[in-house]
């Protein structure tokens, strides 16, 4: 089927073009009309001339609402005033699917039914805006590992052995195999896999069945994780802040007119550049007692506390060397002060708190062995993975990121449930 | 943690580097010793003097087995006969990690004793082989589609509508919701994307609970489904055509090593290219009676069909046009023969049979209420599915392509369980 996408009009102008999209907008006043259209590349002036179509296509022209798909065709004329720097003459209009009663209007909706309606809330011109800002980001991270030599593995969502924590798993009855759960993480498998290649990254689904209702939780998200052989905690970092502002300035590359649609302050955007400050847990506790937190060593940081911290910087940061007792159990102790961890957080400026969670992996079996066991997990059902422990055992580091609080940070939104198509949360499975 | 990768020594000859990685195979005759080691990154031989050395060095190089981790010291060599047309003269040797009777050896294993080891067996050359290709295939998807400007989406695997087919779904209870569904097909979802964004495809692991214990079946498994607006059946073709084409031909590109390693006749791959033959089902029908098949018209292709009927091209061929009654509900009544739909399938040359299913999808409302009804789905489950043939309809169509039966015919195995790091089949969830 020949039309042209709306975005090649720009290299276009003085050319004949057939577009096929949908109706944004109409105006008119009494000769001329003007129609706004999208089709998903870009958005598009068309004029329509009385004078020149002729009273039918004139008329089919006046009838037209919302979200009508049509085909136009006319001739690209330059015009600096519009988006893309041309608008089209339109020399004739067809009519493809009707669309009466749009739900969605240019007026304001409540969030309820915002969601109930999101298949087609898509379409608005916010959302299309950070769904391409999203792509942008899923492309960047696969060409950042591609550069560097990684693999992509995919690692399992359905697993027998669990992740990280017993609690807040989805399960499924499988076959004669008993109950398997849905993965909360790939890191297990990646470790696995990057004693085979080296360097390695999953990037998919995972699962948190818990009752969270903030802002920055969904039940279902995508998370990047990428696990390097012989690289250790230092080596992490390095690989995180170089990852984050690879991501960040691919967004202000090929985003400018998303951010812009999105009232996104590019300028703090542009601060993200490596090296990010470094600050240990323990010196961070005493920063936010001094910034008037009551966090006591020992406790995790919660919400309000990496805003907070957060505040004091104009780029993300490290957290270092967490508390042992509040991590997961294959995170390496630090040697420096065994009752911390070789870990880190990555916090995003501007309020928006933890985007990664990273560490050194414990590599040593019976270390392992004892933590599986001090947390009262069942060491049987970590036997593969105590495995690359016992042959050849190597330093690892790897991370995790997750992408929806990423895109909703550089999108400047509040809240993570707008960055993907389709949302889950604990009170929505609709559309 | 300084050391450099195997793969860029090649560019390193004459100079001191270290190497970190795992023992692959050790030989010694009284003064010199060869130690093959991977890194994940490539294969190197390190060439061990005794007198250069010393005795310490040399007995600790005696002692290695197999998959224990060193790390290596020497002078980078030229060596038309190795891998990487190098190799390394030792100056020093360190154990990292002991590795005593690692399970994977040289000898014959059987199946069921390598896939329970399947976190060691990744690690063999051949297993690391098609890891790599993998890899190239899952960069080549995103290229392809990043260039020819489509978007990433992310679609659902908690739904509450079903895709396909009512049987064969895995569920889970879903907080105070009931149940949800872990996806068959992210296809309705990118449909009501395509409609916000024109050209679009997810990728990501999709679940079927069937019991087929075939070469071709995996209970989870990574399907790309691209959606397009505007559209029709030819142009869906032509996309997948290019497609397959690029993937092939980017894994000839960066794949020479694997392939070989693989003994994958590459002659094959090469003659991949645009454009595919056509064939209508009515005309296969024919021929396959004609090559003995007793397939009846109205049932669908079976795998020895297909394999019968891909014997007959030297390159991928779409079959057309399917009868109505053995496909799914959503694909376009074929308007010159109202008994089949304006679909194919793209079957893969060499015996491999099925690697696409596309169509074009039916648009017009209230035809496809009636496919809904008439297959006693709920139509209220599809009210959103629904709602893009109220709001704007438009043609449009898409395609899904499973990725391990593509790596599958590109490795040359024959099984799709090797081409993902740790498959899941009904009788096994482990490791």
């Amino acid at each position: 089927m020949q039309h042209t996408d709306i975005r090649a009009l720009g290299g276009l102008v003085g050319r004949s073009v057939t577009v096929a999209g949908w109706v944004v907008t109409t105006r008119s006043s009494g000769k001329i009309a003007f129609l706004v259209l999208r089709d998903g590349s870009g958005y598009l002036q068309c004029v329509v001339s009385r004078k020149e179509v002729g009273d039918e296509v004139w008329d089919r022209c006046l009838a037209l609402t919302q979200e009508t798909s049509v085909r136009v065709t006319g001739s690209v004329r330059a015009d600096a005033r519009q988006a893309g720097g041309v608008e089209l003459g339109a020399s004739g209009l067809e009519l493809i699917g009707p669309s009466i009663d749009f739900p969605i209007t240019p007026k304001e909706h409540g969030t309820q039914f915002l969601f109930e309606h999101r298949h087609l809330w898509l379409r608005s011109r916010l959302q299309v805006a950070i769904a391409k800002v999203r792509h942008q980001v899923f492309q960047a991270i696969h060409d950042f590992f591609d550069e560097r030599g990684f693999y992509h593995v995919s690692t399992p969502i359905l697993t027998g052995s669990i992740g990280e924590e017993a609690g807040n798993l989805f399960s499924t009855e499988y076959f004669d195999l008993g109950t398997a759960y849905l993965a909360q993480t790939g890191q297990l498998y990646v470790e696995a896999s990057c004693a085979a290649l080296g360097r390695v990254y999953c990037f998919g689904p995972t699962f948190r069945a818990e009752k969270s209702k903030t802002r920055r939780h969904l039940t279902e998200f995508w998370m990047v994780e990428p696990e390097v052989a012989f690289a250790d905690s230092a080596d992490n970092m390095r690989l995180q802040e170089d990852f984050v502002s690879y991501i960040v300035s691919r967004a202000l590359d090929r985003c400018r007119e998303e951010l812009k649609e999105l009232e996104r302050d590019t300028g703090a955007l542009e601060r993200v550049v490596a090296p990010f400050p470094r600050i240990t847990y323990t010196d961070a506790v005493a920063r936010l007692n001094e910034l008037g937190s009551d966090l006591q060593w020992g406790h995790d940081l919660g919400g309000d506390d990496e805003t907070l911290l957060c505040k004091e910087y104009d780029r993300p940061i490290f957290v270092m060397n967490y508390p042992k007792a509040v991590k997961a159990f294959y995170m390496k102790e630090n040697p420096d002060d065994p009752r911390t961890v070789l870990n880190n957080d990555c916090l995003a400026p501007e309020g928006y708190g933890e985007i990664i969670g990273g560490s050194q992996r414990e590599d040593d079996h019976d270390r392992l062995l004892a933590r599986i066991v001090a947390q009262g997990l069942d060491p049987k059902a970590y036997g593969w993975y105590l495995d690359l422990r016992k042959y050849g055992t190597f330093v690892h580091s790897g991370f995790g990121l997750g992408v929806e609080r990423t895109v909703a940070w550089i999108c400047g939104i509040p809240h993570i449930r707008e960055t993907i198509a389709f949302p889950r949360q604990i009170h929505r499975l609709y559309p």
